[in-house]
């Protein structure tokens, strides 16, 4: 089976036979226009923690320095505390590690997504008893 | 306040400075590739329930009526028995009202937001204390 993206125009019902049904829970905190915490940050966040600097995060998730440079620039000027600290500072590229703001971000976020669908257990099974097999 | 959206380029701290902390929950139930049902479909089925069309609907979410269209198709076939029915038949733009399986998906998801964000209350409060007010 190819691996492109479907789009409806695409997509058939026999691609959609016997894919396994997945169920996928997103939070955002949103502060007027920005998403100061969701689902890229944290994944990013994870992605520093894993790599040690920005640039190997980045390339990791197919995003550009530039990408995620800003999205950590936005997610720790809407923190009291930053949740990265650059060990070179600047844009060089140099090492990053998560300070224990960034680790208590992952840690709760992931705990959301866990917490969510087990309370949710029975809306979503039904749900998915509405879908074709 | 500019009320355009905010990218990281043209965001500042001064926009975001008392603006509403606000928390979004979103699922999505996935099969394969395609988001069997999602915060895009519910939205549409609540709009083809209040505005009794697909055409009126996909004008009230400032969306395509063929966009719509493939929406409602999309997930009327990842559906045992569909969402909804189309009064004229067809793409010709008549009326279309909710089946008892459009009802239940509207009010099971809606019950998944409310219900995820109360079970994960003690967590979001917690991500929201690390943020600056």
């Amino acid at each position: 089976m190819a691996t492109t993206l479907k789009t409806p125009e695409n997509a058939s019902d026999t691609d959609a036979a016997n894919q396994p049904i997945e169920v996928r829970f997103r939070m955002r905190i949103t502060k007027g226009e920005t998403i100061a915490i969701g689902p890229g940050k944290v994944s990013l966040l994870e992605a520093v923690r894993k790599h040690g600097s920005i640039s190997a995060a980045a390339r990791s998730l197919d995003m550009s320095y530039r990408r995620a440079w800003l999205l950590i620039d936005e997610l720790n000027r809407s923190l009291k505390s930053p949740a990265t600290i650059s060990e070179q500072g600047g844009q060089s590229g140099g090492g990053c590690v998560l300070t224990p703001v960034g680790e208590s971000i992952v840690r709760l976020y992931r705990d959301v997504e866990t917490q969510a669908q087990a309370a949710c257990a029975e809306q979503i099974e039904s749900l998915t008893q509405l879908l074709k097999p």
